[in-house]
């Protein structure tokens, strides 16, 4: 421990049941995450691939190793916020007999498919994993909105619940393999929130495009994420009850309002590819006789088995 | 005035200042508003091209009218509710002379350049136009946060406004043209509710298609709906104050992000159009060099004559 920094790692020796953590990857996020850790009341060290960045936590308390092998001697839970799985992976495959019985709580976000794999590659090192995909900018870490899904190794979840609460707290851990945090972000963060920011800015061309300024107060993007909240409230209660049946419009009726909405945008002058692959979308339903139905049905007609 | 039911229309005359408003169309739309106007104490006249779907109006103090010559005898506002704007265009364009000196709202919904059109048919027939959008079902009509935005001629939305807000409370004239409450339909109603809404749908079939359930307390879509708010509201201000630096995520980090969860929704076996309409128009931004940018820069890109 030559090149230790700071604190003296025997002070967390000191104080009984104190957890310890080891956060790899002092990035923006990383730094973030082993501060306030370290805030919380934890024994936390770190290491960086570029010592210089990691330097900075001493003042928070983290003790700061140059070397990944100096560091991973430190007992207690790896938290890894390096930039995505593969350099996880590369990191970690050349210390595998110190990762043994150890958890590892793995906080970079990446694909189902990755996390599945890590997983798989973790459980043969006889680990406990943890898979978080993080809903936060850095600056938001330790709020209590700050949301980080967790999915895996449910043990490890209650283990650590406390510690995980401190860096976000609206964590939470869902169910379904290691990969279900990413099948979440994925989902949510970017086919939800990131098509509808994309429709949003298509609407502000729009907008532009006929002229109409951004400022005039009848352009109240409040008044339709009000109604997009209820709208979506409704798609959600038809796909639970698997009930298509609609009294005010009909996938067909929207359809054909879309159709509209699209030559109306071209018209002005947009591109409009996010009401076309929207179209699309309802022209696939309808093919497939689901136009009497309500709006939700085309969930049912949005996968390859089924549509191609 | 032979096939006058109900009211007779001297109790009209005996009100000072009460107003006189003859609906055309009584759909489901249309009789609403003819029932809420009634309510709200004004005269109301109807039509209706099916002479029985009108007739329940008279409970509700309505005149109606089998044949549309002695409907439009009667003097007042015209208010359409009818299909289309061909529909009142072919109806209308035999009575032009009952038309003249008369205001005339229009409460179709249909592309701005329907609007327009309309407007110089009418204008040309003597007629003060206002065009308006509902935003709203039939079932809302009357209520405080039901949406009808009104464009064209202002001093017919100041004339009527009282009874306007009467059928819809939070309605409002926008600027612009006589087109311009079709655009905002076509911009807010169309291109970025209805492309959100198909966004949320594609959301859960990816949920759906990697198998976690829409019950899963983490699939939270208000957490993600409150989100969306604050994003569009950074988006808003971003284009209002012609500044896209960003100290959180550049549209180059997100086209990656996208590019990563489309992969992930097609490996689980979704189609993602949404997705790839998403990422289309980001990397095109992208291309236009504007990948250091925030994420409402892509705005930019998204015209016509920019982008093709």
């Amino acid at each position: 421990m030559t090149n230790m920094q700071g604190w003296s790692t025997s002070s967390g020796h000191c104080r009984a049941g104190r957890r310890r953590y080891t956060v790899l990857g002092t990035g923006l996020m990383g730094a973030a995450i082993a501060k306030r850790l370290a805030l919380s009341g934890a024994t936390v060290s770190a290491w960086n691939r570029s010592y210089g960045r990691s330097k900075p936590l001493v003042a928070d308390g983290v003790v700061v190793f140059e070397h990944l092998n100096d560091c991973l001697q430190e007992p207690g839970t790896l938290i890894l916020s390096v930039l995505d799985y593969d350099s996880a992976s590369s990191l970690l495959q050349d210390h595998v007999a110190q990762l043994q019985g150890r958890d590892v709580i793995n906080l970079i976000t990446g694909t189902p498919a990755e996390a599945h794999e890590f997983a798989a590659f973790l459980s043969a090192c006889g680990v406990g994993y943890l898979d978080g995909a993080i809903e936060a900018y850095p600056s938001d870490i330790g709020q209590p909105d700050a949301a980080i899904m967790f999915a895996g190794d449910r043990r490890v979840w209650d283990t650590h619940r406390d510690a995980l609460l401190a860096i976000g707290g609206a964590s939470q851990f869902v169910g379904g393999g290691p990969g279900a945090a990413n099948v979440l972000d994925a989902a949510l963060a970017g086919t939800f929130l990131n098509s509808s920011l994309g429709a949003a800015c298509e609407a502000i061309a729009f907008l532009s495009a006929a002229g109409i300024d951004l400022r005039d107060p009848a352009v109240d993007f409040d008044y339709w994420i009000d109604l997009l909240r209820s709208e979506i409230h409704e798609l959600v209660r038809a796909l639970e009850a698997d009930d298509f049946v609609t009294t005010t419009a009909t996938l067909a009726v929207y359809a054909a309002a879309v159709r509209q909405w699209r030559a109306a945008a071209i018209a002005a002058g947009v591109r409009a590819s996010m009401l076309s692959a929207n179209l699309n979308n309802l022209e696939r339903a309808e093919s497939a006789g689901l136009g009497a139905q309500a709006l939700a049905a085309q969930v049912r007609t949005m996968f390859t088995e089924l549509g191609e």
